[in-house]
Order: structure tokens, then C-alpha cells, then sequence
């Protein structure tokens, strides 16, 4: 076996998450709450690359105003970051990791996940990683394919070409976000996997791959990078130069053109991990904790003859009784209420209640 | 026409109202709520019934520790009480009426009057006075009976019994809450009505009745006039005297008594005056103002594809999508979500959350 690199991981905390309104807001989204556990999603996500033996130090990317909320959820997680870098203005994930990628060096491997997916089966990811290192430490673009647990219609996907190592296969194409029809096909033909958002590769082969497919956002990222403060760990990229950069995600500007080229080095490791990104409160329902009615609680919650509702509360106090399937999220001064199946709305709730 | 007496308006303001809870709680119960309209529905009880030409000022029966509030809300609804009578335990109707009794003196008389029900169609409810009075003054008993919507088995009914004036019957029989077989019975024959707990007689017409049917009420409740404190309009009665008073109902103690008498002198009024006793939240709805889509809101209440709920809160923002036919209340820190159909269950949450 030869001797393989260290990971740098790469955590993306910029997100918005006005899905999970009232309790995901600007001021504390998704991420930076414990919806899933004791531990909050992004203290989860450092957790778990934060073995010594195998990772560095990681690299955050965040939004300027949650500077605060990652210092403190790195510190409660016991992991002390390599950087914070603290995004003036949201420009999508390919310029973000382009940020990541010059201030790793050109030499490191980086590990790029979003900081509000869980993760259950951390062996299997792990396990999944090493089966990638030794195509990404030698200029691939490998990524992580989520074995599909249904037609969902609200991720990429994967199709998946023939084996390259040992667990691992070169991307045959990547597919947008798919109608019902395309997905059911897809999972039907059980050789599609979904794109979770989470990468490897070094930080040398994205710059070049920017280089090639879209040159102006390198550079803007680069003169960002050129033009940054730094306080501490943090890192402020120039905030004039980083506004002139394109914003796109890394799917669109870098792996799907990758993949189309003939003999692109662009790989897939399907793995079945428990992910899930909690991308609703219907999620949350299906991911959390029942008790014996099929109920899942947080907070102060009296139920009385219900079933099959999902119930958090951030300090108000709720009762119900003789209600089913309904998703009742109480946070701050706020209270939603939605059928279960329907959390979708949330987003749109989310809109009027800003005003 | 001969000349007919004044009218002592006798509110019944004990009720504690736990039916409506979250809103209705002990330190504000129901009858001090303004949840049928701007007003409190005592407030819309004592200005019915404040018209100077045909009613003397008001004597009110209130719980000790709601004598601030009496005083409130008397003023803001421009009404000066001949007397707020401030129970210092509770004893239901029969007393309460009693202590009214020997306030106004024997020959008043006495029009007694929930305080927490409201009366559409005042008018209709001034005639039905006005049929009564002739034969309240001449000693009879005159109860007012709701004509019925529908076979309910929470109220008492009246048998209605032959004609003794324009508009008035002899009591054939009081009937307490039946099953519903027997209601459906009842209101099938067409010849029952509601006991809606509204009275009109001669204070020493009561005053003689309970002498011969609940000697000892009479005298515990005599005892508490006598030794009574008064500061301004505040009577108190003596506390040790009234709590020797057996407990019980004008129904039990005297009504169904008196219309037992051969030839006992008990009439009352059909009418159809718009009365609720607003007994539970799922009244609220039938009572209330609906939207286009049959939902009945108040406060911050934001609704998306929702139909047929009552909604209601004081103070936090509640907002809904794809919900039909729930009852959600917020009020201080607490919300309650119920189906419709269902609020009787907001009496065992009171119970449960009072822990």
C-alpha cells in the first residue's frame, strides 16, 4: 500500500435553509441548529473528519455574519479549523471552493461537504473515502453517490459507468434535478445514484479544471484570495474583488463539464451512509426518534390520542390531542403548522412572515 | 297596560371556563374575554341590559379575586353596578343568586343572567322580557327556553307546557342533560327547549322558595349578607358564614322543585334570540366570522390553502398551509391544536398543563 495523503476537509456553511423555517433563520440557519441530535448539524460535520490520524485541520466557508456562531460550534465540537473563511456575499459553491482550494495550497487533498447533511453510518463514509483517495491524490474528481431510497425529484443525479477501483466508477453522466418520470426510470434501470454534494479531489486539479471551464470566476476568486484580511483564523477574502465573481454551483461550472470530456478523470463511489441533507420537516419526521404513536417530539410537548406528528418546540409550550399526521414547529414567537407530506410550504410561509 | 316594574339585571360572573383554555385561565376566565367580539362577552352581557328606561344598575356576582376586573370592564362598557358581590368561595348558582336576592330587596325584580353567553338578537331577548315580566311580577318563576338547533346533550331542557300568556307557557317539566337518544327524541316532538340559565322573578318570590326547599342555603347565605363588609360598590360577604352554604344550582335547589308543585307557578318563554353559551371552541367556529374558505381567525394569523379552522392567538404569529378543519390557540406561551369536532379535549390539556 502506498503511502497516501492526508484529507483537508472542506466544510460549506453558507447555506440559508428557509426550508426548515421558523426555526432555520438568517441569523441561525439550519445548519447551526440541533435538529437531529444534541449536537447541531455543523458540529456533527466537523466531528466527523476531525480524526488526526487522517484529516488536517479543517477549512470552513462561511457567510460574514456567522463568524461568531462557527467559532463558537468548533469550539463546543473541540475541533480547531485550519481557517474560517468568511464570504462577503453569497456566490454559490464553485466560487467557495475555489476560495478553499487557495488557501489548502495547490498539494492538498480536499474533502468538500455541506455542513447540513447527516451522516448515520460514519464507517461507510469513511470507508467510501478511502476507496476515492487514491484517484483524487492522483487528479481525479471523485464524488459520493447516495444510494437512492426513492424517486425523489429534488436531487441530482449520477449515472453510473463502468469500475475504475474497488468500490469506485467513472461517472458515465450527471442528471439534473429529474421530473417524477425520469426519476422513477432511473431507479427502476438501479444504475443511478444521487448527488450528495460531497467531493474529493486536490486543490491543483479544481484550479485547473476553473481554468479551463470558467476563468473569470478563478480569477475573481483569486484576486479575493490575493486581497484578503486576516484576524486570527479568519480569513476576509476583498470584498469588491469577490462581488465581480460568477456565481455557480461546483455541478454545473466544473463536474459536469468534466465528466462530458472524452476521458475526463471524473469518478462516482456509491455508498449507503444513512445520508440524508434534512431538506424538510417531512425529513426531520422521517429521520427522527418515534415514540410508540409514531410521533416525534423536541421541546415542551404534550400530546393526548395523536399519531404520526412531528412536534418541536424552542420554548413555547404545545399541546394537541386527536390530531394525526400534522408537522407543528414553534420557535421564537412564531408558530407553523403543515400536513405532514406538505413541508414544502414552509418556504413560501417563510417569505410572507419576513415582511 | 298597567304599570309595570323596573328590572334588577342579576350577572352570574363565577365561571371559571376551562373548556376555553388557553385562553380562558383562572386569573381571566372566559366571561372576561373578548372572543366573540371587540367586547368581553361580560361587558356585551351588562350593556344589553343598561338601557336606564326598563333596568335598574346591575348587581354583579363575581369571584373575590376577580373584582379588579369586574370594575374594568364594567367601566369600559359604561355600566355603574348597583353592587359587585365578591364571593370569597364558591357555591354555584342557588347561593350566588341568593346573596343577590336580599341586596336588591324583596321587591325587586330580578332578571339573573349568565355572564359568558352571548345573545345575537337582543331585541328578540327585550320581548321575551317583556312577555315575562307581568307574570314575574306576580310571583311566578319565568325562565327563558333556547329554542333548540340540533339534539345536543351538554344543556338541561324544558317541556314545554300550555300557554298562560302571549308567548308564555307553564313549565311542564325541567329534563337534565339527556343522551342523545332522549335529545333526539326531544327535539323530534318539538315540544322542548333549551334551559339556557336566564331567569326572571320577584327577589322574595326566591328568597320564599328557597325558605321551603333549602332552608339551609337560605340561612348560610343570609348569614353571609348580615355580616357582609362593603367598601364602595364591593360587597363581601362573611367568608366563614358562606362557606357553611351547600352548594347547588337554581335548577336543582329550586326550579325543578317549584315546577313539581301542583299548580307551582313556574312559565317559561320560547325564544329565538341567537343565544350560544359559547361552551367550546368548536362553537367559537360555528359562532364566528368566516372567511371565504370557512376559516375564523384572530390575531397574527397567516393562512395558505387552509379551510375550516379556527385560529386564534393573542400574541404569537401562527402560520398555516394545507390544514383543514383544526383548531389551533395560542395564548400567553402556550399553543393547542385540536380538530374540530374535538375541543372537549382542551378541558383535560388545562388539567394536564396545570401540573
Amino acid at each position: 500500500m502506498t503511502d497516501l495523503p492526508r484529507i483537508t476537509p472542506v466544510i460549506l456553511s453558507g447555506g440559508a435553509g428557509t426550508r426548515l423555517w421558523p426555526m432555520s433563520r438568517d441569523d441561525r440557519p439550519k445548519q447551526f441548529l440541533p435538529l437531529t441530535a444534541e449536537q447541531t448539524m455543523f458540529e456533527l460535520t466537523v466531528a466527523r473528519v476531525s480524526d488526526p490520524t487522517r484529516f488536517d485541520p479543517p477549512i470552513i466557508v462561511s457567510g460574514l455574519h456567522h463568524g461568531t456562531l462557527v467559532d463558537a460550534q468548533l469550539r463546543s465540537a473541540g475541533v480547531e479549523a485550519a481557517a474560517v473563511i468568511l464570504e462577503p456575499c453569497a456566490r454559490n459553491t464553485a466560487p467557495a471552493i475555489a476560495l478553499a482550494a487557495r488557501a489548502a495550497g495547490p498539494q492538498a487533498v480536499l474533502l468538500i461537504m455541506p455542513s447540513d447533511h447527516v451522516i448515520a453510518d460514519a464507517d461507510a463514509f469513511h470507508r467510501a473515502i478511502a476507496a476515492a483517495l487514491p484517484l483524487a491524490d492522483d487528479g481525479w474528481f471523485v464524488t459520493f453517490g447516495i444510494t437512492p431510497t426513492g424517486p425523489e425529484t429534488g436531487y441530482g443525479y449520477i449515472a453510473v459507468g463502468e469500475g475504475v477501483a474497488e468500490g469506485v466508477h467513472r461517472v458515465h453522466r450527471f442528471v439534473e434535478k429529474p421530473d417524477r418520470a425520469n426519476a422513477e426510470a432511473m431507479i427502476a434501470g438501479g444504475d443511478h445514484v444521487w448527488n450528495g454534494g460531497i467531493f474529493l479531489f486536490r486543490a491543483d486539479a479544481y484550479l485547473s479544471a476553473l481554468a479551463t471551464y470558467a476563468p473569470d470566476m478563478l480569477a475573481a476568486a483569486q484576486a479575493a484570495m490575493d486581497g484578503a484580511d486576516q484576524h486570527g483564523s479568519h480569513i476576509h477574502p476583498d470584498a469588491a474583488a469577490f462581488a465581480n465573481c460568477p456565481s455557480d454551483s461546483i455541478d454545473y461550472a466544473v463536474m459536469e463539464k468534466a465528466a462530458k470530456e472524452n476521458g475526463g478523470r471524473v469518478a462516482v463511489v456509491p455508498v449507503s451512509m444513512g445520508w440524508s441533507d434534512i431538506g424538510s420537516w417531512d425529513a426531520l419526521h422521517d429521520f427522527g426518534q418515534k415514540d410508540e404513536s409514531g410521533n416525534v417530539h423536541g421541546g415542551d410537548v404534550f400530546t393526548l390520542d395523536s399519531a404520526n406528528n412531528l412536534i418541536r418546540s424552542d420554548g413555547l409550550r404545545i399541546s394537541v390531542a386527536g390530531v394525526s399526521n400534522l408537522i407543528i414547529i414553534a420557535s421564537g414567537n412564531d408558530v407553523m403548522i403543515l400536513p405532514r407530506g406538505g413541508s414544502q410550504a414552509a418556504k413560501a410561509i417563510a417569505m410572507a412572515r419576513k415582511g
